[in-house]
Parts: structure tokens; C-alpha cells; sequence
């Protein structure tokens, strides 16, 4: 099945007369579970499923409305974007599978407020922000579950940024991709904190679509990673409902380390970590053994996320001066 | 089987009049495909095969003699070693297995000869000298093949010291071993180089025995592990057989990152590089997308081993100067 067969299916009883504009804003979210290999590229399909945490204040604001004009005009964090920006390109292509005409065009005000020194992807949020801000704009009234899964074909993990708290994306299992949806679970953890290490924002040197990509197919180690995130999927869920911070760091932390070791284990090898990295992973390890309970997990990139307890809150920012402390479910509420 | 029921199959027809010394030197090796996990702790039969290349010059050196005493003398590297040494304990420890009686007493002088600054393990060559100096001391006259089996019972990758060059230990399926036995590829190589790239000397957080286990018992992407190395090794002997460079250095890359790979999936993970490993990494890296053939390998521990060819040994050597260059096979001829 196509994208746009795929949209069509959803949309289908879904016309009506557009508003002047919509808005939305949509947390960006960090998989405690890692979503790590497609096995559907053009419907954004994982291999298995994954598992994450929005960031509350974190996230991307859209607005969008339609204008009279022969192309789409695009804002980033409020400068306008020319339209050979990849960013615009990205944005366009998406756009298109939902313009009512070929000549229907947009205006589309995005802004991140997740700061650059906290190397966080906005892809997640940005996509479901704008998914979320076309229903309204184009009066859609879709439920949850369906926006997750246009927001899944926009950018894979954004289908998870469309709810707020511990939310889980289902693999599903069908080729048109109609299960793969994520869902909120019915938990919170207001003492949970997370914070962004930030090791460096020079542009990557392999971006983690084509090493998604390469892992899959280079990988031997790969052929574990199923049985690794089924394993693991049910040791975060068993550690929220518990409440137990130690079950939950240790899984996610193992989680990301095998999605890297994934790729380390490519033919070329891809590894994100820079020097740096390494030192802040050592430096979490000392710390733990010194009795902190913390723990780290990571993206496709070389920056740290931290995860820990409010009560040891002064511990983590003694240790990491820089780094940017979130509190996913205080801001949430 | 145990160890001592083993090495009487050995020794059985063995027994005549010991010599009044034995001495002999192994060198060390390199795995080129590693030797990661055992399928039997007590005979250190391995779970797969291994493919190492032999450092010439550089390895154990042992003198041993029956002294009249109440224990073992221990000369390592020109100082006597009290017993309660770690290292005393291991080498008293496997020679208990090989006493006439239990009053049996040894002097044994073992040198190194392997620069510390190098970062290369000597327990591999010391105790292929150990069992080598044994069969002059013993006059056993053991064939290479039961030579090579009474090293692997001291230390696995001990197997493969006992011989020059290419050397290929087999896994065997034997329950006691006796076909879990390295042999000498007849292949040369004489433009091959080796350069160790020292990161730290420090005591390593966990010792590779442990760490295999841990990998073993806690790794899901070790299920993997077993069919990359029998992809790996009909890769490396193909390289070998056709001189071709390329594939050489990026399958033993590629295998050695991927036992790394197995030990960050652990739980709690195990990474032995340190900050300056990873520095390093990226530099080899860098310097083959300009176009130098040069890879890397890497042991249980923080410390880099460069592959490449003797045309390229200038580009080496200005890249990091402080690197230990062996030509394996010009020092052994």
C-alpha cells in the first residue's frame, strides 16, 4: 500500500470545509525503548515496537492556514525558510498528500522550543505538531490513533509525540500499517527527571534514516535486537506500573547501549559516540558505583540523556554543570 | 571431562625421563577474529572458531628446571615473584596438573618481551612458552596439535601461540576438547604491518574472563555473535588467500567492533574504551575516507592495534606518532 493510499483510507469520510486556521503544539519524546529499523520504509513501519517519555514543554508550536500564493510559505523558529531548505523540502513533500487541490497552498509558522544545546531531535514533535494543527485546520475531527499514524508517516517517532507521558508505539502487524499506532499508557511518575547532556550539535555524520538503514541490512548483531526490545519492552512497562526507578534506567540504559552496539557492529561501522561521550558514560558508571542512582540513555547522536529521581536532583547537577533538567510529568499536569 | 583426566590422555604414553631444563619462547598474537565466549570454562573450549596472526619478536621467553625446594620459583621479567602473587598462583596452579609427584618442585624464568607501553596481553605467549618448555623439560615429545591443546587449558588464545604466522584455532565439538585445537595457515604475508596504539595501562575495570561470561549469560546480541564469526572467518582466510588488503582489514575491523558490540549490550554493560580510544577510532576513520587503507583492531581493553600495509607505514607513523610498528612476518623469517 502507498502513502497515499494509506492516507486516502484514513481521510476518506474525513472532508469537510476547512477552518481559517488550526494550531498545536506537540511535545517532543525520548524512547526509553528504542524504535531502531523499518521494516516498511515508505509507511515509516518498524521492526518491533518502542516505548517513551514526552518532554512536556519541549516541543514544537505550529499554525498553519491556507494562503493564496504559488507556493508554500514556511517559518522556523520565526525566520522564513526558502523552499529548496531541506527543512522546506521535508515539509512540502509531506504536505502534499493532503492538499485538497494542486493548488492548494500553505503558510506554516513552526517554532522548537527545545533548545539547541539540548541535542534533541525536533522531527517527533514537529511532525505530529503539524498533523495535529491539520485536523484542525482542515476540520478533520480524527481520533488519537489516526493522527499518530499520519504523524507516523511523516517521521516514524512522531506517531509516539502525539500523546503526552509514558506512550507506547505498537508495531502492528499489517502491511498497511493501520496498527502501527502508538498509545498513552495510564501512568505518570511525577518524581522522574531527565537531563539532556549535551556533547556536540556538529551535523552528523550519517543521518539515522540511512543508518537505520545500514543496520539492517549490515548488522549481524541486528538479528537479536527483536528478541533484545521484546525483553525489554516488558521490563519498562513492569517498572512503571512498579514505580521502580533501578528496573527502569537499567533497561533503558541497556536498550540504547545494544541499538549503538547495532551499529557499531555495521559494515562500515557507525558510531555516534565522540570522546566526550564516552567520558560523560564513564562518568554516569562511577557515579552509580558510588551508590547515585543514575542512568543514561541515547539517540542516534552523541549526546547523553540522564535519567534519574527528584531527589537526587542536586546530585546530577553537581556532577553535570550544563545539562538541561526536564520534568516530564510536573510540566505535563 | 576434567582438566586432569584430559591431560593424562595426553600424557599417557608420554612419560620418560625429564631433561635437565627446558626452554622456549612463544610470541604473542593478534586475533584477527576473536575468541569471545566459552562452551566450557574449565578446558576453555570456545564457542566458536578464532583467527590470529602471530607477533614474531614479540612474546614469552621460559626457562624452566626441577629444583629440590618446598615450593616453585617464579622469576618474572629478571624479579623473584612471592607466591602469594596472582600471577604466581595461576602459573603454580596449571603446573599442579603436570608434577611426577607431589613433591615436584620448578624454577621458572619468564621474560617478556612485549613493551608494556605496546597494550598487548602476555598471557596467551606465556603460557605457550610455559607448556613448550614443559615438553623439553618433561621430554615429552608432544606433536604441535597436543601442545596447542595443553596451552588452551592454560589460556585459550594460548592455543594459538604455540605456532608463526596465520593461526586458526577450531572450535572442535569434542566434550574433552581434543579437536578444539589451533593450526598454522600456510599463507605469508611479508608487506603485513601491525601497529599497537597505547591508550592506558590502567587496571581494567572488569578482567576478560568475567567479561566473556557476563557477555555470555547477559548479552542478547551475543546470539548473533557465533554466525558473524563464521561469516568473518571465511571472509579473513579468503584475504588471506588473495593478498587482498581491503577485506582483510574490514572484516577483522568489523569483528573486532562487533565483540565489543556484545560486551556494550551487557547487563550492567562493559566498555573498555576509554575517551582516547574513541579519539582514535575516529582518526582511522577519518584518515581511510581519505583515501589511506588503514583499519583497526581491538582486544578486551582500551588500546588500539592498527592494520595496514608497509607502503603506508610513513602515513602511520606521522599519524600517530607514538605507535609501536611490527612487521610480523619479516621477524619471524
Amino acid at each position: 500500500m502507498t502513502k497515499q493510499e494509506c492516507i486516502e483510507q484514513i481521510l476518506g469520510g474525513h472532508r469537510r470545509t476547512p477552518n481559517e486556521r488550526g494550531e498545536a503544539f506537540a511535545s517532543a519524546n525520548i524512547a526509553l525503548c528504542k524504535y531502531w529499523g523499518k521494516r516498511n520504509e515508505e509507511l515509516n513501519l518498524p521492526v518491533t515496537s518502542s516505548l517513551s517519555i514526552s518532554l512536556g514543554p519541549l516541543g514544537t508550536q505550529t499554525t498553519l492556514s491556507q494562503i493564496d500564493a504559488s507556493s508554500d510559505e514556511i517559518m522556523l523558529n520565526g525566520k522564513s525558510i526558502p523552499s529548496s531548505d531541506v527543512f522546506a523540502k521535508r515539509l512540502t513533500a509531506f504536505l502534499d498528500v493532503f492538499r485538497r487541490s494542486s493548488h492548494q497552498r500553505f503558510y506554516i509558522d513552526t517554532t522548537n522550543t527545545i533548545p539547541t544545546a539540548a541535542g534533541l531531535a525536533s522531527s517527533a514533535s514537529g511532525f505530529a505538531a503539524l498533523v495535529l494543527a491539520l485536523d484542525r485546520l482542515m476540520n478533520w475531527g480524527l481520533d488519537q490513533r489516526h493522527l499518530s499514524i499520519l504523524a507516523r508517516i511523516g517521521s516514524g517517532s512522531a506517531s509516539r509525540s502525539i500523546y503526552n507521558g509514558f506512550v507506547q508505539w505498537d508495531r502492528g502487524s499489517r502491511n498497511d500499517g493501520m496498527d502501527s499506532v502508538a498509545e498513552r499508557l495510564d501512568a505518570t511518575w511525577p518524581t522522574l527527571r531527565i537531563a539532556t547532556v549535551f556533547v556536540s550539535v556538529t551535523a552528523k555524520s550519517i543521518d539515522s534514516r540511512s543508518a537505520m538503514r545500514r543496520t539492517c541490512k549490515t548488522s549481524r548483531l541486528y538479528e537479536s535486537w527483536p528478541s533484545k526490545v521484546a525483553e525489554d519492552l516488558v521490563k519498562i512497562n513492569e517498572a512503571i506500573r512498579n514505580q521502580d526507578f533501578n528496573q527502569l534506567g537499567q533497561t533503558s540504559e541497556s536498550n540504547a547501549l545494544s541499538m549503538h552496539a547495532t551499529m557499531i557492529s555495521t559494515s562500515p561501522p557507525i558510531l555516534y559516540w565522540l570522546p566526550k561521550s564516552v567520558e560523560h558514560m564513564h562518568q554516569v558508571w562511577a557515579l552509580r558505583a558510588e551508590g547515585l542512582p543514575l542512568f543514561f540513555t541515547m539517540d542516534a547522536g552523541p549526546n547523553l540523556k540522564l535519567l534519574f529521581e527528584a531527589q537526587n536532583e542536586d546530585a546530577v547537577r553537581a556532577a553535570f554543570p550544563s545539562s538541561n533538567v526536564i520534568a516530564p510529568f510536573l510540566s505535563t499536569s
